[in-house]
């Protein structure tokens, strides 16, 4: 990626860049870089030195928290023109948890790298503040998922991520499989096909290989009510 | 409480007080006033307007949150000279939750009206960067609480707690009943007490009348770990 198209791309992103001196404008530019990812690799785990701020320039990642045993739950995901900062927690003084990231759908992302980029944030009080509105944003979210976990049930949990599904890619049609769906709902695969089956069993839903037909959106939207 | 005494407090409390004009020293100054609640007392909740900062004198207060049926998953407590941020949510534009916040023990509270606390803030980067930091902080405590909520075993779980409360006494005995515990695990009493009586038969802890007693800390930091 040009020096040019980053410099654009910044602007974009970072409303502090109006801010920045010309110096410090070359700083990001210079220790940033894009990189590809496939679809399922993952990007950052508590174990893996701290990469920096993201950048989600095309395709989509997911961060979610880890158990021991491998129970997953998913915090929020980011599409084209969002950013991490989760990512570059090292440099974070109030962040002191981790979080795993991986990659949705094939991706391209750019990184700042950690180290310069939180010299620059200690620097310029306009980049810290920007930052951490994002991980008032985050923390949000976050809640939402938790309230979602900890105190709804599952069928409600459901039909409101369906319709969501559904909204966002403005069709009925949900390509997904039960897996992903028990991923993003943070539930187990089982109890994702159980009641996909009695959705299906009431005529809200229609099930194919790979794929979710909503056919009753009205009676959907009152078990997510 | 007088005027001296709050720019005293307010001095200790915010990093940025030597970043204010006169004018808004006193804007703060003017516009924040001290409130004494019975433990117990409930401060905050999603439908009460919401009230402010809240710098904690004296005393104890808790950060939950709360379903539907009445689950309550306490986030974080507050101590003397802690400040509470999310009893200002009204005015935070990326804080889209609710929390509750009720009294623990009885406390003096410093309220700064949210109102004109908001208007300072978006006039004075210093202030929302420090209180964007405050909520990175809680956001840090939150997860923490999370990973405990969804991820650990209730054994472990209850025993770091016991330590916590120890530590924090500089005493091996803990005056609290099980309802208490159960609130602060995010668990049920039920739970609580047949955990208690197990650790009580491996004579790790005694148990009192509304006193718990830890006999053999090491056994119980090998659960904890």
């Amino acid at each position: 990626m040009q020096a040019k198209d980053k410099g654009e791309l910044f602007q974009q992103t970072f409303s502090f860049w109006g801010k920045l001196n010309e110096n410090e404008k070359q700083i990001m530019i210079d220790n940033s870089f894009n990189k590809i990812y496939k679809s399922g690799e993952n990007i950052f785990n508590g174990d893996v030195n701290c990469i920096g701020v993201l950048i989600v320039r095309s395709g989509q990642i997911r961060t979610f928290m880890l158990s021991e045993e491998g129970r997953e739950v998913t915090l929020f995901r980011l599409m084209q023109g969002e950013l991490c900062i989760l990512s570059a927690s090292c440099v974070l003084k109030n962040i002191t948890f981790n979080v795993n990231i991986d990659v949705v759908e094939d991706s391209e992302i750019i990184v700042i790298r950690s180290k310069e980029f939180s010299r620059l944030m200690e620097e310029n009080i306009y980049i810290e503040n920007f930052f951490s509105k994002v991980i008032a944003d985050r923390f949000s979210k976050t809640m939402w998922v938790m309230e979602q976990v900890l105190f709804m049930k599952f069928d409600k949990r459901l039909a409101l991520f369906l319709i969501n599904e559904s909204e966002e890619l403005n069709s009925n049609i949900i390509s997904i499989t039960h897996e992903q769906i028990a991923k993003y709902t943070s539930s187990a695969r089982e109890v994702v096909s159980r009641m996909l089956k009695y959705f299906e069993k009431e005529n809200i839903i229609k099930m194919s290989r790979g794929k979710i037909k909503i056919v009753d959106k009205k009676k959907l939207a009152e078990y997510a009510d």
